[in-house]
């Protein structure tokens, strides 16, 4: 008797970009590179890599070219990079990267605060991206704001499919539906992403959450059960969106992994190599970050059995359930 | 046309006990009457205020008696207190609780580490304690590692069921099943949850989670939806099990409450003074709590919008997704 298969599931890395940007301290090249590097053996399906905007904008990201030359490339694992404009997607593709990431948000105002430009204006630079990238590497469109927006509020899922539509219709296949600062549920979460799975079924659909809220999880179990396979995060939970002070990060890689091996799925993620690599993080960017698993070690973790011979007082003093 | 009603959890605190029992400062008895009198004022349905087991034991709550002849009763919460053995159970009774919770383990190592007896010692004292109760206070049976035990692993649904089983048998009607260490993932707790609550649609089921691999609202939502209503939650996050090293503490309430009103459900809880409350918490206990919507604000928080006239290298500083 052979065990049925496990549902395969895509991990896609995002902490290199989404993480490193709002880091203060420039995170030096090489150490990207080994971080990079280390990442792609780890069996994630796409590894977010940099950013090819204006260094004077992003200076974190400045080394976007020298990253992307300098990394090794590993079969099996796409090497993406966000852009903002045709000249990003250029530099983009002169840098063989396998996906080009194209941002806009869902609302206007965080549209116009993120990249100063009007949503149609952003799908006008996407009508331009799509034939120069044709051929030569995948287009991902990730729509920001999808589930809320800090300054506009709700966004309605009717908003969210006309963008689906509108991007399809300029050739996009990949999309990714991003929970920008932590505002989706998980009912919300089931019920946009079930309309666009059954509304689309020839896209690919990421799920792109942030941990804002402590439903960080709960939502990435929404989308999975609405049909959703491929996942956004960032290793140890770095990241978050600079609007929401005091917001946490991105989803962790390794909790979100945990929690889809322990239900059952297939992440393809060597987990315990993935969490010796969270553990680097710390000494990395010179702070703590928001992981869990990396603190409290798998649910399989095993702990010695007190030995009885502590004091009732000391095992009384433990009560707990 | 009216709006259809929401359906109705209900929220039971525990942080004065669950999270006050593992403080390493005695919280003074007039601070805890205060904390309990604010939240009594909240619309959570329970309050586990204290635990009546020897003060030389947990020196933390050894001003059980005090506090509950203290604390103003409110129609509608319930004041519940832990008890360990029959004198504990007097000693409550005395003290007038609506309902007195005990607690065994699902398995056999961490109920001797626990509580210093076997699983069937800890049957032989709720027999002892329920005709006792009877007729003057509700009885509550907490379980323990009920989604699996730091020194055991796994602890199989089937023990789970054989212990609901007994425990109805001795008269219990009222049952929580603890993942006192967060080893619980969604998958397990929709099994598990939908397995009792078919099993004995007679009986009232309390799930009680912890977040320490981050999947704390992810598990309340899987218990939800297999048709559990009553949750236990800790304000602010306070709580956790010492046997559990770098474990995060309890489901936060807030944050719990703050998912559930978003889904669309009723908590009858004040979410914004919840809040309030759990912004003095950390003065109280002279550290950080991990809730995290007393940090971020509530889904629905708005934030001014850009004003324009900020450089766009500011502005694309802040690109996010």
């Amino acid at each position: 008797m052979t065990q049925p298969a496990r549902k395969r599931l895509y991990i896609q890395e995002v902490s290199t970009r989404d993480g490193f940007q709002i880091e203060p301290r420039f995170i030096p090249t090489a150490q990207k590179v080994g971080l990079i590097d280390a990442l792609s053996q780890m069996g994630l399906a796409k590894i977010e890599v940099t950013s090819f905007v204006s260094p004077k904008a992003i200076p974190a990201l400045a080394d976007a070219a020298e990253v992307m030359q300098q990394i090794r490339r590993v079969p099996g694992v796409e090497f993406s990079a966000l852009v903002a404009n045709v000249r990003g997607c250029e530099r983009a593709l002169a840098a063989r990267v396998d996906e080009i990431n194209i941002v806009m948000s869902a609302s206007q105002t965080h549209n116009r605060a993120n990249l100063r430009m009007t949503c149609e204006q952003s799908l006008g630079v996407i009508r331009q991206i799509v034939p120069i990238a044709r051929g030569q590497t995948a287009v991902n469109a990730s729509i920001s704001t999808a589930f809320g927006c800090p300054f506009e509020g709700d966004i309605p899922a009717a908003r969210v499919m006309e963008l689906v539509d509108q991007l399809a219709a300029l050739g996009i296949e990949r999309l990714a539906l991003c929970d920008t600062t932590g505002m989706a549920n998980p009912v919300q979460v089931r019920r946009v992403c079930a309309a666009v799975v059954a509304g689309w079924p020839e896209l690919t659909f990421t799920a792109h959450f942030h941990n804002t809220r402590a439903m960080g999880l709960a939502n990435a179990v929404a989308a999975l059960e609405a049909g959703v396979d491929h996942f956004d995060a960032s290793l140890g939970g770095l990241g978050g969106c600079p609007f929401a002070p005091g917001a946490t990060g991105n989803v962790c890689t390794e909790d979100l992994v945990h929690m889809f091996e322990m239900m059952g799925y297939n992440t393809a993620v060597d987990l315990d190599a993935l969490i010796g690599i969270a553990l680097t993080l710390p000494a990395l960017v010179g702070h703590d970050v928001p992981g869990q698993v990396m603190k409290a070690g798998r649910s399989s973790r095993r702990y010695p059995a007190p030995d009885g011979t502590e004091s009732p007082a000391a095992s009384l003093h433990r009560r707990c359930d």
